[in-house]
Protein backbone atom coordinates (compact mmCIF):
# COMPACT_ATOMS: atom_id res chain seq x y z
CA UNK A 1 0.00 0.00 0.00
CA UNK A 2 1.34 3.69 -0.86
CA UNK A 3 2.04 5.77 1.96
CA UNK A 4 -0.68 8.22 0.66
CA UNK A 5 -3.28 5.04 -0.21
CA UNK A 6 -2.22 4.03 3.64
CA UNK A 7 -2.80 7.95 5.03
CA UNK A 8 -6.88 7.65 3.66
CA UNK A 9 -7.46 4.21 4.61
CA UNK A 10 -6.09 4.97 8.20
CA UNK A 11 -8.93 8.29 8.02
CA UNK A 12 -11.40 5.61 6.81
CA UNK A 13 -11.54 3.56 9.54
CA UNK A 14 -11.19 6.33 12.05
CA UNK A 15 -14.46 7.59 10.61
CA UNK A 16 -15.68 3.65 10.45
CA UNK A 17 -14.97 3.33 14.37
CA UNK A 18 -16.63 6.89 14.70
CA UNK A 19 -19.60 5.62 13.52
CA UNK A 20 -19.58 2.38 15.55
CA UNK A 21 -19.20 4.78 18.17
CA UNK A 22 -22.43 6.69 18.15
CA UNK A 23 -24.75 3.23 17.52
CA UNK A 24 -22.44 0.73 19.24
CA UNK A 25 -23.14 -2.67 20.45
CA UNK A 26 -20.50 -2.58 23.24
CA UNK A 27 -20.53 -0.70 26.03
CA UNK A 28 -19.74 2.59 24.11
CA UNK A 29 -24.23 2.18 23.35
CA UNK A 30 -24.06 3.72 27.62
CA UNK A 31 -25.33 7.29 26.93
CA UNK A 32 -24.53 9.41 29.72
CA UNK A 33 -25.33 13.07 30.30
CA UNK A 34 -28.37 14.11 27.67
CA UNK A 35 -31.54 15.60 28.76
CA UNK A 36 -34.20 13.39 27.47
CA UNK A 37 -37.44 15.37 27.02
CA UNK A 38 -40.39 12.65 26.53
CA UNK A 39 -43.92 13.74 25.72
CA UNK A 40 -47.13 11.66 25.63
CA UNK A 41 -49.74 13.63 24.00
CA UNK A 42 -53.98 12.11 24.64
CA UNK A 43 -56.23 13.49 21.79
CA UNK A 44 -59.43 15.36 22.12
CA UNK A 45 -60.49 13.26 19.57
CA UNK A 46 -58.64 9.84 19.90
CA UNK A 47 -60.59 8.07 17.06
CA UNK A 48 -59.81 10.72 14.42
CA UNK A 49 -56.47 10.55 12.06
CA UNK A 50 -56.77 13.58 10.45
CA UNK A 51 -56.12 14.99 14.52
CA UNK A 52 -53.25 12.51 14.65
CA UNK A 53 -51.78 13.52 11.43
CA UNK A 54 -52.01 17.01 12.37
CA UNK A 55 -50.54 16.68 15.60
CA UNK A 56 -47.62 14.46 13.97
CA UNK A 57 -47.25 16.69 11.22
CA UNK A 58 -46.79 19.84 13.79
CA UNK A 59 -44.39 17.47 15.89
CA UNK A 60 -42.04 17.34 13.13
CA UNK A 61 -41.19 21.33 12.88
CA UNK A 62 -39.72 20.83 16.39
CA UNK A 63 -37.02 18.86 14.36
CA UNK A 64 -35.85 22.62 12.88
CA UNK A 65 -34.78 24.13 16.72
CA UNK A 66 -31.23 24.24 16.96
CA UNK A 67 -30.97 22.84 20.62
CA UNK A 68 -33.11 19.47 19.85
CA UNK A 69 -30.13 17.27 19.24
CA UNK A 70 -32.44 13.56 18.16
CA UNK A 71 -35.94 14.16 17.93
CA UNK A 72 -38.06 10.73 17.45
CA UNK A 73 -41.76 10.87 17.04
CA UNK A 74 -43.96 7.93 17.37
CA UNK A 75 -47.42 6.38 18.30
CA UNK A 76 -48.22 3.57 20.66
CA UNK A 77 -46.04 0.09 19.40
CA UNK A 78 -47.59 -2.98 18.77
CA UNK A 79 -46.04 -4.72 21.81
CA UNK A 80 -47.65 -7.76 24.19
CA UNK A 81 -50.64 -5.76 26.51
CA UNK A 82 -49.42 -5.78 29.77
CA UNK A 83 -51.15 -3.74 32.96
CA UNK A 84 -47.72 -2.03 32.86
CA UNK A 85 -47.45 -0.64 30.08
CA UNK A 86 -49.52 2.53 29.19
CA UNK A 87 -50.39 2.65 25.65
CA UNK A 88 -53.81 4.71 25.47
CA UNK A 89 -51.72 7.88 24.59
CA UNK A 90 -51.85 8.84 20.89
CA UNK A 91 -48.44 10.18 19.86
CA UNK A 92 -44.80 10.31 21.49
CA UNK A 93 -42.16 13.04 21.40
CA UNK A 94 -38.72 12.28 22.27
CA UNK A 95 -36.40 14.97 22.34
CA UNK A 96 -32.66 14.92 23.37
CA UNK A 97 -30.71 18.01 24.38
CA UNK A 98 -27.19 18.42 25.28
CA UNK A 99 -28.13 20.21 28.50
CA UNK A 100 -30.83 22.06 30.65
CA UNK A 101 -29.71 25.19 28.52
CA UNK A 102 -30.53 23.30 25.63
CA UNK A 103 -34.33 22.33 26.52
CA UNK A 104 -35.03 26.18 28.18
CA UNK A 105 -34.36 27.43 24.53
CA UNK A 106 -36.74 25.02 23.23
CA UNK A 107 -39.38 26.08 25.42
CA UNK A 108 -39.42 29.47 24.25
CA UNK A 109 -38.19 28.97 20.64
CA UNK A 110 -41.03 30.48 18.24
CA UNK A 111 -40.96 27.15 16.21
CA UNK A 112 -42.12 25.29 19.49
CA UNK A 113 -44.38 28.89 20.75
CA UNK A 114 -46.10 28.33 17.09
CA UNK A 115 -46.58 24.75 17.57
CA UNK A 116 -48.31 25.09 20.83
CA UNK A 117 -50.90 27.81 19.23
CA UNK A 118 -51.01 25.63 15.86
CA UNK A 119 -51.75 22.07 17.75
CA UNK A 120 -52.63 22.62 21.43
CA UNK A 121 -56.49 22.52 20.04
CA UNK A 122 -55.69 18.72 19.28
CA UNK A 123 -55.31 17.41 22.77
CA UNK A 124 -56.94 16.48 26.10
CA UNK A 125 -53.95 16.22 28.06
CA UNK A 126 -50.55 16.08 27.87
CA UNK A 127 -47.48 14.47 30.01
CA UNK A 128 -44.06 15.15 30.11
CA UNK A 129 -41.46 13.20 31.22
CA UNK A 130 -37.62 15.14 31.53
CA UNK A 131 -34.42 12.92 32.67
CA UNK A 132 -31.55 13.37 33.17
CA UNK A 133 -28.63 10.91 32.09
CA UNK A 134 -26.89 9.47 35.13
CA UNK B 1 -5.28 13.51 -7.13
CA UNK B 2 -4.88 10.12 -8.11
CA UNK B 3 -7.74 7.37 -9.50
CA UNK B 4 -6.45 5.10 -6.17
CA UNK B 5 -6.46 8.20 -4.13
CA UNK B 6 -9.19 9.81 -5.27
CA UNK B 7 -11.38 6.53 -4.17
CA UNK B 8 -9.87 6.34 -0.74
CA UNK B 9 -11.08 10.23 -0.54
CA UNK B 10 -14.42 9.28 -2.05
CA UNK B 11 -15.03 6.61 0.98
CA UNK B 12 -14.19 8.88 3.81
CA UNK B 13 -16.21 11.36 2.60
CA UNK B 14 -19.06 8.46 2.63
CA UNK B 15 -17.97 7.40 6.11
CA UNK B 16 -18.04 11.11 6.99
CA UNK B 17 -21.64 11.74 6.03
CA UNK B 18 -22.54 8.54 7.48
CA UNK B 19 -21.28 9.42 10.58
CA UNK B 20 -23.00 12.88 9.98
CA UNK B 21 -26.43 11.06 9.51
CA UNK B 22 -26.18 9.56 13.08
CA UNK B 23 -25.83 12.38 15.14
CA UNK B 24 -27.09 15.13 12.65
CA UNK B 25 -28.80 18.71 13.23
CA UNK B 26 -30.19 18.43 9.65
CA UNK B 27 -33.34 16.99 8.72
CA UNK B 28 -31.31 13.88 8.79
CA UNK B 29 -32.01 13.97 12.88
CA UNK B 30 -35.47 12.60 12.42
CA UNK B 31 -35.28 9.18 13.46
CA UNK B 32 -38.12 6.65 12.24
CA UNK B 33 -39.27 2.96 12.45
CA UNK B 34 -37.47 2.19 15.93
CA UNK B 35 -38.94 0.96 18.41
CA UNK B 36 -38.66 3.06 22.11
CA UNK B 37 -39.37 1.27 25.09
CA UNK B 38 -39.50 3.82 28.12
CA UNK B 39 -39.90 2.58 31.75
CA UNK B 40 -40.07 4.83 34.45
CA UNK B 41 -39.76 3.30 38.06
CA UNK B 42 -40.69 4.74 41.41
CA UNK B 43 -39.16 3.01 44.62
CA UNK B 44 -40.21 1.34 47.50
CA UNK B 45 -38.01 3.65 49.35
CA UNK B 46 -38.18 6.63 47.16
CA UNK B 47 -35.46 8.58 50.02
CA UNK B 48 -33.24 5.59 49.70
CA UNK B 49 -29.59 6.89 48.11
CA UNK B 50 -28.53 3.20 48.33
CA UNK B 51 -32.08 1.85 46.48
CA UNK B 52 -31.69 3.82 44.13
CA UNK B 53 -27.64 2.88 43.14
CA UNK B 54 -28.54 -0.51 43.63
CA UNK B 55 -31.24 -0.48 40.72
CA UNK B 56 -29.66 1.91 38.73
CA UNK B 57 -26.64 -0.28 38.46
CA UNK B 58 -29.60 -3.34 37.74
CA UNK B 59 -30.41 -1.39 34.57
CA UNK B 60 -27.44 -0.77 33.58
CA UNK B 61 -26.81 -4.48 32.72
CA UNK B 62 -29.43 -4.23 30.14
CA UNK B 63 -26.84 -2.58 27.64
CA UNK B 64 -25.40 -6.33 27.41
CA UNK B 65 -28.69 -7.31 25.96
CA UNK B 66 -27.80 -7.61 21.99
CA UNK B 67 -30.96 -6.16 20.51
CA UNK B 68 -30.29 -3.06 22.90
CA UNK B 69 -29.13 -0.57 20.39
CA UNK B 70 -28.81 2.02 22.21
CA UNK B 71 -30.13 2.49 26.35
CA UNK B 72 -29.94 5.71 28.47
CA UNK B 73 -30.13 5.39 32.12
CA UNK B 74 -31.65 8.37 34.24
CA UNK B 75 -33.11 10.43 37.07
CA UNK B 76 -35.72 13.18 37.07
CA UNK B 77 -34.10 16.24 35.01
CA UNK B 78 -34.02 19.60 36.85
CA UNK B 79 -36.21 21.52 34.53
CA UNK B 80 -38.86 23.94 35.33
CA UNK B 81 -41.84 22.49 37.64
CA UNK B 82 -44.83 22.59 35.74
CA UNK B 83 -48.09 20.85 36.43
CA UNK B 84 -47.66 18.91 33.05
CA UNK B 85 -44.37 17.34 34.06
CA UNK B 86 -44.28 13.86 35.96
CA UNK B 87 -40.78 14.03 37.94
CA UNK B 88 -42.04 11.75 41.53
CA UNK B 89 -40.32 8.78 39.59
CA UNK B 90 -36.71 7.34 41.07
CA UNK B 91 -35.50 6.44 37.72
CA UNK B 92 -36.03 6.06 33.60
CA UNK B 93 -34.65 3.34 31.53
CA UNK B 94 -34.76 4.38 27.83
CA UNK B 95 -34.00 1.44 25.83
CA UNK B 96 -33.92 1.54 21.82
CA UNK B 97 -34.96 -2.16 19.35
CA UNK B 98 -35.09 -2.49 15.85
CA UNK B 99 -37.95 -3.91 15.87
CA UNK B 100 -40.52 -5.64 18.08
CA UNK B 101 -38.82 -8.85 17.53
CA UNK B 102 -36.22 -7.36 19.24
CA UNK B 103 -38.18 -5.87 22.17
CA UNK B 104 -39.11 -9.45 22.88
CA UNK B 105 -35.72 -11.37 22.62
CA UNK B 106 -34.95 -8.16 25.47
CA UNK B 107 -38.30 -9.26 27.62
CA UNK B 108 -37.39 -12.56 27.29
CA UNK B 109 -33.40 -12.87 27.80
CA UNK B 110 -31.73 -14.11 30.76
CA UNK B 111 -29.75 -10.67 31.23
CA UNK B 112 -33.31 -8.93 31.67
CA UNK B 113 -35.19 -11.59 33.86
CA UNK B 114 -32.11 -11.84 36.30
CA UNK B 115 -32.50 -7.59 36.52
CA UNK B 116 -36.26 -8.24 37.54
CA UNK B 117 -35.38 -11.17 40.09
CA UNK B 118 -32.56 -8.94 41.66
CA UNK B 119 -34.51 -5.67 41.61
CA UNK B 120 -37.90 -5.72 41.51
CA UNK B 121 -38.24 -5.78 45.09
CA UNK B 122 -36.77 -1.95 45.26
CA UNK B 123 -39.47 -0.87 43.40
CA UNK B 124 -43.44 0.28 44.12
CA UNK B 125 -44.51 1.33 40.38
CA UNK B 126 -43.30 0.83 37.15
CA UNK B 127 -44.91 2.37 33.87
CA UNK B 128 -43.59 1.46 30.44
CA UNK B 129 -44.47 3.61 27.09
CA UNK B 130 -43.86 1.51 23.83
CA UNK B 131 -43.61 3.96 21.07
CA UNK B 132 -42.95 3.03 17.57
CA UNK B 133 -41.46 5.59 15.19
CA UNK B 134 -43.31 7.14 12.20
Amino acid sequence: MKKQNRKSFISTIAFTFGGIALHATAPEKMNNKQLIHHVFFWLKNPGSNADLEKLLEGLRTLAKIETVKNIYIGVPADTQKRSVVESSYAASELLFFDDLAGQKTYQDHPIHLNFIKNCSHLWDKVVVYDVMGV
